[in-house]
């Protein structure tokens, strides 16, 4: 096994500003590619603060993977103390330079000043190019020990992850083999989840390890197979056959998917739409599926309808029932589904109507009520959720849930 | 100014399974108390590693603070890795029992002999009781260096930091003033805010500090004053008023504020709604919006137009435009605003028509181009906006971009 440390640089993350969201984003990526991480440490903007920890992270491990810092700004000084470190100077390098102009161009811009610093790199480092950001990364191989510098900004720091710095590791180091497939789950929480699966789980052999990874309304279940055995992957398929079969209700997907990609290949798969009438969830369902690239192909469009008049005047929902069942309703979330169907036109509906919070619950209808209904031409299926009293928490859940209620309609397992 | 390090201890914030949320909450915790966070280390539940973590945190600091493994079971070593630390031994604290018998009494059980040694102190702490779960925290003075190890679970920790650890810190420390304060932008880049206000910065008496902090389309600029300094915080506020002259028309706002929460305490002000027509942002200004409590008191709705013909059906754009002029248009911006305003008979509208990527670019119209319309009874007004390639990122920046225009025009300063 190859350890591993990250050290996260930034004022930001000591004064509790910013949650340090990139340290278990790469840690994932590491631990998948056979890497382990031993320590992480976060150190202020501070040159000595950054060099203690340098020197400190070698003593252990042999890859240090460095974040933040690269910005063109004065507080920024990762790469002035890497070039100190490292005994080296800065040279400008042309393809960097043209990374950045191209970045300013697509935002009609011109290369300013400072930004032309940021295509100024250690003459000694294997430049990591950005296509995202004006920052290059920064490869050093110091008598071995691997020092990786990559911005902070989490989007241009993953493509650099998963693009080079893992791929280059796992050329240059030996690493074992780890097998990581992942299940995922939507619909039942952690506890029930490990209390159903616990034999199977209490009978894995020792190089076999699952983990759960919960996020809102949703369980991923990684197994995790390491050391040199023979079959490791055939022995890990029959493991997850067995145990796919004590939780196939609550299964939607395997690794990276998500729900509103797996609905976007179902339906370009059948060449059929859909489209959304939204209340509790504000437009997040509609945000989730336009957040695939293509959505425009199945995606129609929305209705959110916040309030009664709209869900009314658009969604043909009838005052009567709002007057009677109240706008969270079973009622009204079927009405609001077939309304928004036969307007737009798609063969497909979700509708959502519930309480985010954190007001306007009662003792019938407490805060995280949500009734969500999915409908295609033959029928309408609604269903009653309990999703907790935080908002945010509240609008994540229903919408996950919405796309995958939807997704049991659509495969007819409903 | 004193400083503290935080070490947070467990396997699952290293695999990447847990974010370390504690950690900037305590951060935060410390800072308002005037203490300084020097460094944040998170190490393995592994007695060489804790061990090590905390004899290079008191050769840097004064005040360690320690969350995480001190639960009952095999592979929490907090407190035996601290006893043996501070050479000391274990010894059954009656108080500490009665906390544990009385949570266990809450969910109907009797306590387990595991549990029973978790109320097992060390002789020489002082143990904070625990009144939210079994493990109760420990406070060590070592030769005047003060270790406090509490459990990890969040709330838990939480009102041990809040009731006992920083009151008895600020008793037995002296700290130092501390004060942030944050300026909010949006629509210019990091390094132009940094070009125009290089003066103004650099003329910063030694104890101001500022600092950039970037996201998705906006910078927040946060100025930290600390040391026993006469009048910090009016010094403070009049650097502020200089630096908020340079900058006028890209401030938003200041503190924690969002442009969304902004938004809504300005229409809630004035009694005035809003709705929104989204193309591009595929409803994301209205999950915004949404986000913020209390937001259906002046957000009515919205209509995702993905879709040309809803674009027509619903908003009434005009297909010779759609046709002459395309979707990505001012003109069709217009028309989307205005027909949202006019059907949700809405006070404000705001629409967006896009290219969000990765496909659909073409020379004139490459991807990343939006044309974002606000409107009101009197005017509607429009601007084009380049936002680079990548999908999530085009869809963030626009959003906000819209919502700062409508805040414009709610102002009257666009």
């Amino acid at each position: 096994m190859i350890y591993a440390e990250l050290i996260s640089i930034g004022d930001e993350l000591l004064i509790g500003q910013v949650v340090n969201t990139n340290a278990p984003w790469i840690s994932r990526q590491l631990n998948t590619a056979g890497f382990a991480v031993k320590q992480i440490t976060v150190v202020s903007d501070n040159e000595n603060e950054i060099i203690s920890a340098l020197d400190s992270a070698r003593q252990r491990v042999d890859v240090i993977l460095i974040t933040g810092g690269l910005g063109p700004t004065k507080d920024d000084l990762t790469k002035i103390v890497l070039c100190k470190y490292f005994n080296t100077h800065l040279v400008f390098d042309p393809q960097a330079y043209k990374d950045i102009e191209s970045i300013f161009k697509a935002r009609g811009r011109e290369v300013t000043a400072t930004n032309r610093t940021q295509a100024e790199l250690p003459a000694s480092c294997i430049p990591i190019y950005n296509k995202n950001g004006t920052a290059p990364g920064m490869w050093f191989n110091d008598n071995g020990k691997i020092f990786v510098s990559m911005p902070g900004v989490p989007f241009e720091m993953e493509s650099m992850v998963t693009d080079f710095v893992i791929p280059k590791l796992r050329q240059e180091l030996k690493t074992t083999p780890v097998i990581h497939k992942t299940i995922l789950t939507q619909g039942i929480g952690e506890s029930y989840l490990s209390d159903m699966i616990a034999e199977w789980e209490n009978n894995l052999p020792s190089h076999l390890k699952l983990a759960y990874l919960p996020a809102a309304g949703m369980v991923r279940l990684r197994l995790t197979g390491m050391g040199e055995v023979d079959n490791l992957e055939e022995e890990m398929n029959l493991q997850l056959t067995t145990l796919k079969k004590i939780i196939t209700p609550y299964i939607y997907g395997e690794g990276e998917e998500t729900l509103a990609s797996i609905i976007g290949k179902l339906l370009c798969d059948k060449g059929k739409t859909v489209a959304t009438a939204e209340s509790c969830t504000g437009g997040y369902i509609a945000h989730l599926i336009t957040s695939v690239p293509g959505s425009s192909d199945y995606f129609l469009g929305s209705i959110v309808s916040y309030s009664n008049d709209i869900k009314i005047q658009e969604l043909g929902v009838s005052s009567d029932t709002l007057l009677r069942k109240g706008a969270v309703s079973e009622e009204v979330a079927i009405q609001m589904a077939e309304g928004i169907r036969k307007k737009f036109k798609t063969d497909y509906a979700i509708s959502t109507t519930g309480i985010a919070g954190p007001s306007g619950g009662s003792e019938e209808k407490p805060v995280g009520t949500v009734w969500i209904a999915v409908a295609d031409e033959k029928s309408t299926i609604t269903k009653k959720f309990l999703l907790g009293t935080n908002r945010s928490r509240v609008i994540q859940v229903a919408s996950e849930t919405a796309l995958n209620q939807l997704r049991k309609l659509i495969i007819q397992q409903i």
